[in-house]
């Protein structure tokens, strides 16, 4: 099935082809980027320029733009305000990697790796203050609703992130909870101003904010679970780095909670030191595999998948709507 | 004339005269400000708290009060605003703190100091997040104009002043334009929110943003020269902080300036440094008393308080306008 599909578009996966529907759009977005930062200190724009452009899927802005076109919206404005949504998580994934003391992002050097934590922060935080001008400007009250209340909960995930930090303790219900604040919310901002400015009506800006948000879910837990299982050299990601920063997400908690006894006081030890090594991380990928839970964790996000793909019942079949559903079939089996 | 005026209000200096005319706005702050933080989690509250009730002095909200004051307004957004601006305030010393890796502020322990950087990150989000929540809660299209342009200020100050560090070449113009973004900005913005929801004419809105602008100029002046000259045991302030960070505030500008070829090669030798020590620091003091340069600061704040008085020109002789008058004084003849 799938290669048929894949061979029916020249070999491009359905991100790609979400890419090129979209790509017009993209160039205009990148550009509006690119005038929005020009002016500024030679600093923002370098340490922006190479975060934003270190070739991220461009997941969260495209949805606003897709969103808006499954609404059959005509306006510009999903330009601006997809920007917004780049710069918001721009400005998350630079205070991310200072928090978690991280060297790489997407393959590359990180931004807090090639200049240093300060200006990672500082920059992180004009982008923000730069995302609320840049709404202001579009001067909608229901986007800046939209948007400050994703960025509260976006940054209240965070929190609750960091305090779960070696805690064991932490259950599944806690996890979804965290990452539905942290990742989701700007999933569902982002579609939901799609279905805003297309003035779409309440069931449908419904099924678009329920449509992120699910799909922002199982987006993270598959996220989470290549963190343990994905292959630096076809991902670019550095495997093992929420266990050496003692994240407590999905696939550890499965993990621990399917220990026998023993094995619980292995992972015990290992999230208890100070600093986890290759063989702590052999160790803990051993007890995944025994447990299958690679497998399960991504029967978790397929769950999620579909009913990000259901929320989307509301709108007729059209050849847009294949192009999500297909969207969402792909980042959930995605390898990198 | 100060003895006078001292004896004439029991002994109290200017600053508690504004704090005791404010006292029951500034209870209502304080009771919305733990209302907002209510159901954070912990880390928030007991990490916002440290840094909230540590004794500022709660300058900046109070400006947008007692220009509400000035401006005869009786309603009560006033509190919601003065909150949002202790928020935004509040995030940006969190992260300073960081930025700077200081241990102490106001005589305490600095928040990264008893928690640690990432909290403190990821809390100054929460806030800054919160306060446009906030914001938006209040309604005002101009007031969120406003706040979100100090906000942009704010952080592009943050970096101005990151990017000069170590650099001796920085001067007095660059300076007041790096004070003027990251500091007065924030003044500025308190004073004019108190105008806008007043609303005031034109010409009382301009001035308030004037005068709020110029009083953050020699607020920052002093908080500087500070920095060299004042003394632990009383201010509670660590002198040397900007010098072991490399910061090109006005007295060291000043200083170099002023000193011959082998002078300037001591100055540039122990900037150049990776850290400095006390004999360091009492090198460059001594430098900057040959120069005069405490003085010479203190000349210059007082001309911006002088000019934040004159911005007042519009606004008849009142009790309340003397308070601000007296404040203006007081604030640049500090010594904590």
């Amino acid at each position: 099935m799938n290669i048929i599909k894949l061979n029916a578009n020249n070999g491009k996966n359905p991100l790609e082809i979400f890419f090129d529907w979209l790509e017009p759009d993209v160039f205009k977005i990148n550009k509006n980027i690119t005038d929005s930062l020009a002016g500024s200190a030679s600093l923002v724009t370098e340490l922006s320029g190479h975060i934003i452009n270190s070739g991220g899927k461009r997941i969260r802005p495209l949805l606003t733009v897709a969103c808006s076109k499954l609404c059959n919206y005509t306006g510009s404005r999903h330009i601006n305000l997809a920007s917004v949504i780049e710069f918001i998580h721009t400005a998350t994934l630079l205070h991310d990697d200072v928090v978690d003391n991280s060297k790489k992002r997407r393959g590359k050097h990180s931004a807090n790796f090639i200049w240093d934590n300060k200006s990672s922060i500082l920059v992180g935080d004009y982008l923000l203050s730069k995302a609320f001008r840049m709404l202001i400007k579009d001067g909608s009250a229901n986007c800046l609703d939209i948007i400050s209340k994703a960025s509260v909960k976006i940054s209240q995930g965070e929190v609750k992130q960091l305090v779960s930090v070696k805690n064991l303790h932490t259950n599944e219900s806690q996890y979804l909870d965290i990452i539905d604040h942290k990742t989701a919310e700007l999933f569902s901002a982002a579609c939901q101003l799609g279905g805003e400015i297309s003035e779409a009506n309440k069931e449908k800006k419904m099924s678009l904010a329920e449509f992120g948000t699910f799909l922002g879910i199982a987006y993270q837990i598959i996220d989470d679970t290549l963190d343990y299982f994905s292959n630096f050299k076809t991902s670019g990601k550095n495997a093992g780095n929420d266990l050496k920063e003692g994240k407590m997400s999905l696939p550890l908690i499965i993990c621990y909670r399917r220990c026998n006894k023993s094995e619980k006081k292995l992972v015990e030890y290992i999230i208890g030191k100070n600093s986890t090594n290759q063989n702590d991380f052999r160790k803990i990928i051993s007890l995944m595999e025994k447990y299958n839970v690679r497998n399960d964790c991504i029967k978790k996000a397929i769950h999620f998948s579909i009913m990000a793909k259901d929320s989307l019942g509301i709108f007729p079949n059209s050849v847009e709507k294949t192009k999500f559903l297909n969207l969402v079939d792909y980042l959930v089996h995605r390898t990198s």
